[in-house]
C-alpha cells in the first residue's frame, strides 16, 4: 500500500498500570521518542489494575497477536522497581518484549507456539539507559531506552546477558477434579465480563466430543448452561458462557455486567461439568 | 509545511466503549497496523459509556469536524456483536466510517450537510477480514481490516454491497409543546456539563428574534435564565446555559459540576421557554 | 537510526483535564492533524483532575524532561476559557508550550534552568486560529492550530505579541519554620503515592550534611522515618518517604496506597525534621 523502499515506523506498544490520569506514560513516550530513531508509540492500555502482574500478563498475551512482526512491547507493572528484581528483554517469534522480570511476560512465554523461537536477556548494560536512572521509574529510564534501541534494529543479544531463568508468572491454572474442571476468574473487563483461566483448548479437551450445549458452569451461587457463540445468542439480561476474545472461557451478561449481576470478581471459582441428562439444551 | 511529494499518513480515528483499562483498543490498533499500509491510529476516546450507542453517536458526530479529509473513523459500540446486525462502511463528504450497523453513525448521517455525498455499503466480503473472526470482537477482526484498507485507498464500493437502509439512531429529539421547547439531557462530560438534544439551530429557530437573555430553562427543580456565551460569563458556582462545543444547548456550573450540583443526568427533561416579563436580563 | 536527510515528525505532546471518557481530546488531535503539516500527537494524559491548574502544572513540568528538543506541549486546563484570560505560547530552552495564561506553565517557568532562554508571546493573532472559535473550546480552536504552526516551524514571535507578565502559578511552597521544613501534599497518583511540594534540592539543603536516614516526616497523625531509595527498600504495607520521579519528596506505601492507608490527600501538611537521637536508623 506504500511505495516500495519506504518502510513503516517500527512500533513500540505500551501496556502499563500507570493509570490514565498519570503523566508517567507520557514521560515514557517522551523517552522513547527522544532517542533519535523513527518509531511509533502505540498505547495498548495504561489501566492495568495497579501492581497486578497477573492482570497485566494476561492482557499482554491477549493483545500480542494482532501486532505486526518487529513490534516491541514495552510492559510495566513493576511493584519491585528499584529493588533486586532484574529487567529483561526477550524475543518470542517475531515480537520483542521489554520490562521487569517478575512474571509479567510469563503468559506470553506459556502460550508461545512450539515453532516460536525464544531468546531472553537480562538488562545489565547501564550504558544503554538514560544517564540518570531514578530508582522508582525504570519504565522511563531503563526499559524505554532499551525498547527504542530494539525498535531501531539493535540485536537482542546486545541489550544484556543471556538469561535462562526468567521469573515465572504466578497464576492459577485450571485443573480436573473428578468429573469437573475447576477454574477461577482472572479478570473483569470494562463491560463486566468475567475472564476465567480456562483456555479454549482446556475446555475442548475437557468436553471431548460432548455437545457444547451440555456444558454446565457453577459460579458462586449461579449455574449457567451451554456454551454460546456470542453475546447476541441469548436474550437481554441473561448470563451466559462463551469463549472470549482473550482465548479463555468467559462469563457475560447480555447487555449488562456479569460482574455486578452475579456479584463475582477475580478469584471466584468456576466448576465446569457436563450435563448428563437427556435434553442437553441450553437453558 | 513538508517537502512536496511527501504525503501525510492517512488517519484512522478510533471511538469505542472498550474502556481505558482494557487491552481491546490496543488489539484493534495492532490489527490496523499489521495490514502493511502506512496509517496513523488516533484515539478519540475509548470511554464511551458501555454499550451506549446514543452517547457514542453524539460524540462521533461532535468530533468529526476537525479531522482532515480522508480520515477513516473506526467506531465500535456494539452490543449486538456476532449476531444478526450487519457491519457497514460509509463515506460522508470526505470522511469514511466503519463499524456496526446499529445507529452508531446515525447522528453523523442526520447532520450531514445537504452538499455532502453519502455512500454506504454493508460489509459482506469476509475475504477482506482477518482470517479468523471472533464472534465477540468484530472491532479487531472485521472493522479494523476494512478501515485499514479504506485508509490505504481501497474504494468504498469494494468493501461490500451497496446499502440504502442503515439502522437509524434511536434518540430523542426536541419538540415544540405549546410555548415551550421540550428537550432531554443526552450526555454528561467529565466536567459534569450536561449536553442536551437541543441543537443550536433548533434553539435559534425557537427563539426567533427574541433576545437570548430572555431564555428560560427548567431542568428538574431548577430554573436557569439567559443564554451565556461561555463559562466565564457568570460567577463561580452558578448554573448557566450556553451553546456547547458539540453544537447543543448545554447546562454547566461555573467551576463545578452541573451533574452533581443539579442532580441531573441523561434522560432528564429540559423545558425551554421565553421570558415575557419586561426586564429580560439574565439573573 | 534512520537515513540521513530523513527527519522525525515534530511532536505535539498533549496534557489536559478533558477526561479519558470525552471526545474533546480527539477533536484537538483532529485539529492538529488537519493543518496539513507532518506532526505526531502524543498523549501525556487527559486525566488531570478537572479544572485543577496546580495538578496540571506539576504534571507538565514533571513530564517535560524526556521529550526531545522541538517538542510542542499543548496543555489545556482552562476554567476561564472564553473570558478575559489570555492565551500564550512560549519557548523554554528547546521546548514550546501553548495553552491558557492561567499559571498552567508556571511550574515549567519556575524550574527553567538558569541557562535556558525563555520567550513568551500572547496569542493575539486570530488569523492563525480556526475560522470559527467556540468560546468554550479554545483547546481545539485556538491552541491546537498555533501548536501545529509551531511544530511546522513558525517562529514563536509570529504567533503573537511579546509578553513579560504571564500569570504565575498559585501554589504553596515549602518553608522553614524553626527546626522544621513545612510542606504540603500536591498530588495523588494512580498508585496512591502522595507527591509533596518539597523539591529534592529543598530537602537536600534542609538536611545539610545530615544522614538522610535521620529524616522524620509527620503527616496527619502518622510519623515516618528515614529517606529510602525506592519502594523495594521496605517491607510490604510499610509507609515510607522517598524522592519521587517528579522530583519531589513523596510518601508511599509499599505494595499499597498511601492515599488510602494514611487517609491523606492534596492539601495535607507535612512537617519534616531531623532526628537528633543517637541511633538515626529508619524504623
Amino acid at each position: 500500500m506504500h511505495a516500495s523502499g519506504e518502510t513503516s515506523r517500527p512500533l513500540v506498544a505500551l501496556l502499563t498500570d500507570f493509570g490514565p490520569e498519570s503523566w508517567y506514560a507520557g514521560a515514557v513516550k517522551g523517552a522513547l521518542l527522544s532517542t533519535g530513531g523513527e518509531l511509533l508509540p502505540v498505547d495498548i492500555t495504561h489501566g492495568v489494575p495497579a501492581q497486578n502482574i497477573l492482570a497485566g500478563a494476561i492482557q499482554l498475551a491477549a493483545s500480542r497477536d494482532t501486532f505486526p512482526p518487529g513490534t516491541v512491547f514495552l510492559a510495566v507493572v513493576d511493584p519491585g522497581v528499584g529493588g533486586e528484581r532484574r529487567g529483561l528483554a526477550m524475543k518470542v517469534g517475531d515480537h520483542y518484549f521489554v520490562g521487569p522480570d517478575n512474571g509479567l511476560f510469563g503468559e506470553v512465554l506459556l502460550r508461545a507456539g512450539g515453532d516460536e523461537s525464544i531468546e531472553i536477556v537480562h538488562l545489565d548494560r547501564p550504558e544503554l539507559w538514560r544517564e540518570t536512572v531514578s530508582p522508582t521509574f525504570h519504565g522511563r529510564d531503563v526499559f524505554a531506552p532499551v525498547a527504542a534501541l530494539l525498535a531501531g534494529g539493535m540485536p537482542l543479544a546486545d541489550c544484556g546477558s543471556s538469561c535462562d531463568d526468567p521469573v515465572p508468572l504466578d497464576r492459577p491454572f485450571c485443573a480436573r477434579e473428578g468429573d469437573e474442571l475447576l477454574g477461577q476468574v482472572l479478570l473483569v473487563d470494562g463491560f463486566g465480563n468475567l475472564t476465567s483461566n480456562i483456555l479454549a483448548q482446556d475446555l475442548a479437551s475437557f468436553l471431548g466430543g460432548a455437545d457444547p450445549a451440555r456444558l454446565c458452569v457453577a459460579l458462586g451461587e449461579h449455574r449457567l448452561s451451554g456454551l454460546l457463540g456470542t453475546y447476541a445468542d441469548a436474550p437481554a439480561d441473561t448470563a451466559l458462557c462463551l469463549l472470549g476474545s482473550a482465548g479463555f472461557l468467559e462469563v457475560a451478561v447480555v447487555g449488562g455486567s456479569a460482574h455486578r449481576r452475579l456479584g463475582c470478581g477475580p478469584g471466584e471459582w468456576l466448576r465446569v461439568s457436563i450435563d448428563d441428562s437427556a435434553e442437553g439444551e441450553a437453558r
